[in-house]
C-alpha cells in the first residue's frame, strides 16, 4: 500500500548508512530500491523491509535502469567510494533528471568540487569535525579545566 | 603564547578528522598534541600548526604519558578503528581522569554500549543518516516529485 506522499527512492550502497536509510524510509512508507554489488550487504536490511534489492554495479546504466532510475524522486549515493558516489550521482542528476540527488563524500576537499558539478553532498567527516569543535567551543570541555 | 582560555587537547589519530581538528584548534590558540602511529599522517597538519606530534601506538600507556595525558583538558579519539578509540578513550577517562573525552565510533550499534561505559561518542554514520533523512522529510526531496 502506497501512502499519499510516498516517494520512489533509490539508494546505492547497502553498507551501514545505506541499509539504515533503506530500513527507515521503507518503514515510513516510501518505495525504496537498494543497489549493491555485494549481495551479502542486504543481510543488514530489516525483516520488514518492503523495498526491492538490485544486485549489481551501479555505475552500469543497465543496473540503474533495472532499478527504474527514471521514476526516482530521490537518489542517494552512499557507497564507501567517493568516486563511485560522484559518478552515479551525476548520472542520476544529469542523464535521468532525478529531482533530488544526494551523495556521501568522505574527503572534505572534494565537497566544493561536487557542489560545482551540481551534486549536493553530505560529508560525515566535516559534520563530525563540527561536532567535536562544538564540544570544545561550548565550554563544556573547559568546565573541568585543570589548572 | 597561550591565550587565556587555552586548553590542553590531545588528539589520537591524524587522519582527515584528526588533522582537521588539530589544525583548527591550534589556530584558535589551544595547546594541541596529536598522536599517530604513522608519521606520514602528520603531513596533513598545516604549516602553522603549533602543537606537538607524538609518533606511536596510543594504546600504549608510555605513548600517552609522552603526550602528557595527565595534563589534558580534552581528549579526542579519532582513529579509524572503533576498538582503538574505545580503549584509549577509557584509559583517558578512567585512569587519567581527563575531564572531557570524546570518541568517534563508526558502528552505530556500539554507541549505546560506549555510553554505558561513560564514553561520549560521535557517530558520523548516524549523523549523516539523520541529514539524509532530513532531506527527505523536509519535503525538499518531494518538491520535484514525479507523477
Amino acid at each position: 500500500m502506497k501512502m499519499k506522499n510516498s516517494l520512489y527512492i533509490i539508494i546505492v550502497g547497502c553498507g551501514r548508512l545505506g541499509s539504515y536509510l533503506a530500513n527507515q524510509l521503507s518503514r515510513v512508507g516510501h518505495s525504496v530500491v537498494v543497489i549493491d554489488a555485494d549481495e551479502q550487504t542486504f543481510n543488514d536490511l530489516s525483516p520488514d523491509f518492503s523495498g526491492f534489492r538490485v544486485v549489481g554495479d551501479a555505475t552500469r546504466i543497465a543496473i540503474l535502469k533495472e532499478a527504474k532510475l527514471k521514476q526516482a524522486d530521490v537518489f542517494f549515493a552512499t557507497t564507501h567510494w567517493d568516486n563511485v558516489n560522484l559518478m552515479v550521482a551525476q548520472i542520476a542528476r544529469k542523464l535521468f533528471h532525478v529531482p533530488h540527488v544526494l551523495a556521501r563524500v568522505f574527503d572534505p576537499h572534494r565537497e566544493e568540487i561536487y557542489k560545482q558539478l551540481g551534486i549536493e553532498t553530505i560529508c560525515p567527516t566535516s559534520v563530525a569535525a563540527e561536532m567535536f569543535l562544538m564540544a570544545v567551543a561550548s565550554g563544556k570541555a573547559g568546565e573541568g579545566k585543570k589548572q
